[in-house]
């Protein structure tokens, strides 16, 4: 079903993959748009259960094209540096694909929460009550992993 | 065919949209995947005459599904910073559309030429060298910008 990696000898193990999605930023989330077009876009997450969680409004493009095609992918990238020298540049980054699927109740505010506890560590209480002021104005949705691999190389 | 952007008041004009592009190190291309999952990979790529270039190995994950659609979406992330306070990040990106052509030939050299200056501006005469030895392993690709967008915001 997903192909594995041409270059096994630049895949990253399991740990390593793991901590680039720890430690990353954001994600690109592509989905396959409606019109032919895939379609790629930078999204917060927080990496919960194995599963990779986003919010965003109530609606949108990737929205409209997670609804026609749940199957999608999300790219974290890491350390990079560009090698003059050898017309190179080296990236880690992590690839991973699954479902994306939107998620309520207590699971929704558990992600919330761990979104919260990623990005706004030192406002974690502020945190509860923006969620509960902002549920209805938000969708939450998490990618169950089934596929993922880390890369390091050009 | 192309969607507007949902929220107006974060767009970025032509000009900022082309500086992001041009200072970018890597972006995030996303095809549509033979096997229904969309794919994002990052890559390296330059900005030649309306085209995002970049270039490949002549074989590979995102080359089988340009070659079933070659309608794709490029990425590029800029400033990003995180406003833990207001609970959001702030990202400046471009989102562009188009076909991916692959190309050959005087185009071909004078985009790896591009790509050359872009990234290893001290070893252009070395890079002249490399691309006539490395011609036949690589494959070069353009993407004809159709539709682009550049935002700041949230």
């Amino acid at each position: 079903m997903f192909k594995e990696m041409r270059r096994q000898d630049k895949k990253l193990d399991h740990t390593e993959a793991i901590d680039i999605i720890e430690s990353g930023k954001y994600g690109i989330l592509s989905t396959a748009g409606s019109n032919g077009y895939a379609y790629g876009v930078p999204m917060s997450y927080a990496y919960v259960n194995n599963c990779i969680c986003f919010h965003c409004a109530v609606e949108g493009h990737k929205l409209d094209n997670i609804e026609q095609n749940d199957r999608v992918s999300f790219c974290v990238v890491g350390d990079t540096a560009i090698l003059p020298e050898s017309f190179s540049v080296r990236y880690k980054s992590v690839i991973l694909f699954g479902r994306a699927l939107e998620v309520f109740g207590e699971e929704k505010r558990t992600a919330l929460e761990a979104i919260i506890a990623k990005y706004s560590p030192d406002y974690i209480k502020e945190g509860s009550e923006y969620i509960k002021n902002s549920s209805g104005d938000t969708r939450l949705f998490k990618i169950e992993i089934e596929h993922m691999t880390g890369k390091a190389g050009r």
